[in-house]
């Protein structure tokens, strides 16, 4: 089957999302990222109208990326300019990049009234800033804004401007879904209209203003469409960009499309991963195929069937994409999932194994007291370690205290909150005090210094996520409260599970797990602790 | 056109997702949401299965929910079983609702390897627990779990299944994607064949696991069905099942398909926030149409073009889903919404009030520290009282100063907390201190200690409810909290919100914030406070 072309503008459109900002030195790791999946076209930013982004293309000149091309952006040359003393073209030139992307108005609504030049103008326009950058050697992408929208206006006109571009000499003509309004089967209708009317290679950008980017997406290359843009975890204008790991996973996994580098599929899991930190924002974990909810199940029913026949509840195999089948422990699972998770402790596990019963026992015990596994993996094995006989306890939390206060009005200043905790190690016993801007914050801090003594990989472990979530709130302020920390280090990320009435106490159980874990699964020896 | 139907699941399949777990009285409060909305059918829960849904539909007798309509949910009757004496279908009919939701298998991979009988046995299972529930008056709804994925291997048996539904009297037959593994142009074919196979009404069930819930539904509509399950907020098992709210929003506002209650599209925005809150997950702000950076413009680019025409890079106009624009380099919000609430306070209010203008710049402030007012009316009522300088003060909360404590293993005993309060009224002041199951509650008894002597009222105060929502999460246990406290008196219940890094500072300022609130709308007035 034939390939489609991939272009990620995580690095442009996906820099216009809410929140996200791109320092120089994380655009090339984003690059990176994107490269090692071989994303074929980088579409990295606009020269022209962002500093920062120049900075970028001077410094990835020596960038090592390859088959992936890097792509400035920018628009046509400016209303009744030449195109060779245009600033814009100019530095679309001086971004030193292969391949650029043109973007040109496609409807006359927004040549008359945004632009505020003539239809005649926009077509020269379009067709003398394409042949000026291919007459510089550059390979033409020409970004077709509006597309969608402008044919339900003038299709005649919108076909113009897509000639323009052809005549310029563009490798592809994109149809934009600027707006992201438009429904699959009029893109596919649209695209077809436009393969056959031009004769020259069609792409398709979308945008998720209605829940379709995907759809029309796939629709667009349903209909002949042999490039498509989006952005690798859906980042992008408004609601977002087409999302390229799943529309790669669709292309590949569904059509039969490649077009990602071969064998890069499972590499997917960790690249969205890698994205979603370096932009610093959370990666949606109900994202079709890679996303860590992808593969989890829940209702026992459905843990029994995937057990016995794993496609009976999943549409591909969660390899493939480098993801895993989760089991989720929880009042609605059955033993099938304690047994698959105890193998990994006692590898001879079977439903009937004492340690089994213990810890299905437990685990009943626990979550009538407000506890829930699914999502705290890291205090699950705890648990089954313990009911396997092999939890190692590192150290025992004697006793804390916290307090918060809110000095009075004439004191001045915030409320602030420290915390004071000893521990047991061994024979010997460590006080660790902190402050803190809460009480949780203070607690944890001064937790880690009381261990770091007997265990200095504990300055490893971050903190990543802390999640509060009242259990059963008909009691309002004397509910119990489940709390979920996450925590990371350099290697991995995991979580633990504390319930309590008392919303600190919950967090200090959490913490302490999380502790504990980090040590267990460095190895660390619970006797070898010793002060330094 | 025609009305198509919707189903939401949100209590039961929207159950199935990672993290969520909703109480009985959660289960409430999210059927009134979906009735205020107007969705036609509330599937709540499999009373077969667990013991809390049956307990829902217990109390859920008396529920006044307009038009939309409760179903129970279920699987056909066991095999070789009789249809009267099954006891699945037995709770069916024991959960009290008009409309039952009854799923059935599809492929003969099902019937035979998951569960474990012949083909003709489970046509009978189908015809006969559908007629069975009709014969005791109830309303079927079938749902032909996997149907997609039994066309591919045998769609004349899975016809046959559909065939058997509604010889049995089921009034809509829904098409389940059961694994979401399906693609629009299939989904379209199949629906178009079962419809004009069959000829009775079909439906669509649709999970995101492609990201193709949304086109999916659409494309069965498309095909001719009249009916469509999702989750309002897209919760659901694994990737979560079709996003209802978007959905409804692509139906009315696209495809000109009535779903909702006449004029209830406005009100979504506020729902689907409302159903967040109480699923205690981070709405994806990213959503269409009603995400908060659904028409959220950042671009300088695009906000020119937007401020000279908006249509330029809106698809929809965002007031229609109660929704706003939001320019992000330049702040310029919404006030429309704004006045309509401050008319309460001030009559004679418009958008041109100094009143308004102050509320405006408050409410960004405010936001822009970490506050949300959907879900906290009354802090917001407070705070529109503050800008038309209707807003009396009770009391001055002075100092406070919790302490949580778990005594050292020798001393035995549970963590406890005491909290001291004082609180200044008029030239007054009183000391109030309690102990409590964690500092929050300690904090809440001691703040109504100290009030009680000025307000007598304050002891008509409940607390309802306690939620705690982590904002911004990158920095763990220094990050931010907002709390929502719901409170109550005999009459209404009212949320009030607090936010800081430290959740007992948060949880203060929402408690002082809901005694405040009591006391404006009993109208004690601030000057006749005196202790008795």
């Amino acid at each position: 089957m034939e390939r489609v072309e991939l272009l990620d503008t995580t690095l442009r459109d996906g820099a216009q999302c809410e929140g996200v900002s791109f320092s120089v030195r994380d655009k090339i790791e984003v690059a990176r990222a994107l490269a090692e999946l071989g994303v074929d076209l980088i579409e990295a930013g606009n020269p022209g109208s962002n500093p920062k982004d120049m900075e970028f293309f001077e410094r990835a000149r020596g960038l090592e990326l390859g088959p992936s091309r890097l792509a400035a952006f920018g628009p046509t040359r400016r209303k009744l300019a030449a195109a060779g003393e245009d600033e814009g073209l100019r530095s679309l030139l001086a971004a030193g990049t292969g391949t650029v992307v043109v973007f040109g108005k496609s409807s006359p609504l927004h040549v008359i009234e945004v632009l505020g030049t003539s239809l005649a103008e926009n077509l020269a326009m379009i067709e003398e800033s394409v042949a000026f950058l291919r007459s510089r050697g550059r390979r033409v992408v020409y970004d077709a804004e509006h597309y969608f929208d402008a044919c339900a206006a003038d299709e005649a006109y919108a076909l113009e401007t897509l000639r323009a571009a052809a005549r310029g000499g563009a490798e592809v003509l994109v149809l934009c879904d600027t707006n992201g309004g438009s429904l699959p089967g009029t893109v596919s209708a649209i695209a077809a209209r436009a393969l056959a009317a031009v004769g020259a290679p069609i792409g398709i950008h979308a945008h998720d203003d209605s829940g379709l980017a995907l759809a029309n997406t796939l629709a667009a290359v349903g209909a002949g469409a042999v490039h498509a843009q989006g952005t690798l975890i859906g980042l992008g204008e408004r609601c977002g960009n087409a999302n390229l790991a799943v529309a790669a996973c669709c292309l590949e996994l569904k059509l039969g499309r490649p077009c990602l580098a071969e064998g890069a599929l499972p590499r997917l899991y960790g690249a969205v991963r890698r994205v979603a930190e370096i932009a610093n924002v959370g990666l949606h974990e109900g994202m079709p195929f890679v996303g860590r909810r992808a593969f989890a199940h829940k209702a026992g029913m459905h843990v029994d069937a995937v057990a016995k026949l794993p496609a009976s509840f999943e549409h591909v195999a969660p390899e493939l994409v480098g993801n895993e089948r989760r089991f989720l422990a929880s009042e609605v699972g059955g033993r099938t999932t304690l047994v698959d998770r105890m193998r990994a402790i006692e590898p001879g596990a079977t439903k009937d194994s004492p340690s089994v019963a213990r810890a299905l026992a437990r685990l009943k015990a626990m979550e009538a007291e407000g506890y829930q596994y699914e999502g705290a993996e890291a205090s699950l094995e705890l648990l089954l370690r313990d009911s396997a006989g092999e939890r190692a306890r590192h150290f025992e939390l004697d006793h804390y205290r916290t307090i918060g206060e809110e000095p009075s009005k004439e004191g001045g200043g915030k409320a602030r909150a420290r915390a004071m905790v000893k521990v047991l190690v061994g024979g010997a016993e460590e006080i660790g005090a902190a402050e803190g801007v809460g009480p949780v914050h203070a607690l944890d801090l001064a937790l880690r210094k009381a261990l770091k003594p007997f265990f200095p990989a504990v300055e490893e472990v971050r903190l990543v996520d802390y999640k509060v979530r009242v259990i059963d709130s008909a009691d309002a302020t004397a509910a119990k409260v489940r709390v979920l920390i996450e925590s990371a280090d350099s290697r991995e990320a995991w979580t633990t599970v504390g319930v309590s009435s008392d919303v600190i106490e919950a967090s200090r159980i959490a913490l302490a797990e999380s502790i504990e874990y980090k040590l267990q699964k460095d190895g660390v020896a619970a006797e070898a602790a010793s002060r330094e």
